[in-house]
């Protein structure tokens, strides 16, 4: 029943902290270090640093050195395995609407046969 | 920075294992009962009820108790806030793209301008 599918386990869990979410929405709009992305946490250096390394493990940024500074960038494309899957969920619930339209216009349709 | 956002953190943490979304999929095609669900894990029933739970909890499904039978049904419209969260993230970016366009658009103007 559970397909194996390690990266949507990793992908969900990375969104599902306050504070990754909103380092990935700054990111969005640009590249930033790792101390802008600090400040407005108001968390300290190794906290900070380790909800980016489970960003960077989900492959939702990368991060590069320049000298001393560690500058972070979003990979946009890293979200697309969590929304194809969400869509999936979505034309199944759809599908099985249609099947039950399709039904109750059968029954419908019957009951009008029989009148 | 970290917008206060409770219901996205569990449904994400809802989303993140393997069981609770092959659940969800076998649920977007119909309810079922707890022993239907179950039966495909290998998963002990304590188990069992600890990830339907967590789905209850993030309000992703709904349970009803039938003499000694509890059935789950889908909620669809849980999802919602973490398809606009994707949805925001995409526009966030999109629209630094845009402005990465319009900016390179006018470099290359500027250069016309100046040949």
């Amino acid at each position: 029943m559970a397909k194996h599918e390690p990266d949507l386990d990793i992908l969900f869990h990375a969104l599902s902290d306050p504070t990754r979410r909103a380092m990935l929405a700054r990111l969005a709009e640009g590249p930033a270090a790792v101390t802008e992305l600090a400040a407005p946490t108001g968390l300290r250096l190794p906290t900070v640093l380790r909800h980016l390394s489970v960003l960077e493990g989900a492959g939702l940024i990368a991060t590069a050195k320049d000298g001393r500074i560690r500058t972070c960038a979003i990979v946009p494309a890293a979200l697309t395995p969590a929304r194809d899957w969400m869509e999936a969920q979505r034309a199944l619930w759809e599908a099985r609407l249609d099947r039950l339209d399709a039904y109750v216009m059968k029954l419908m349709q019957e009951a009008g046969d029989d009148a």
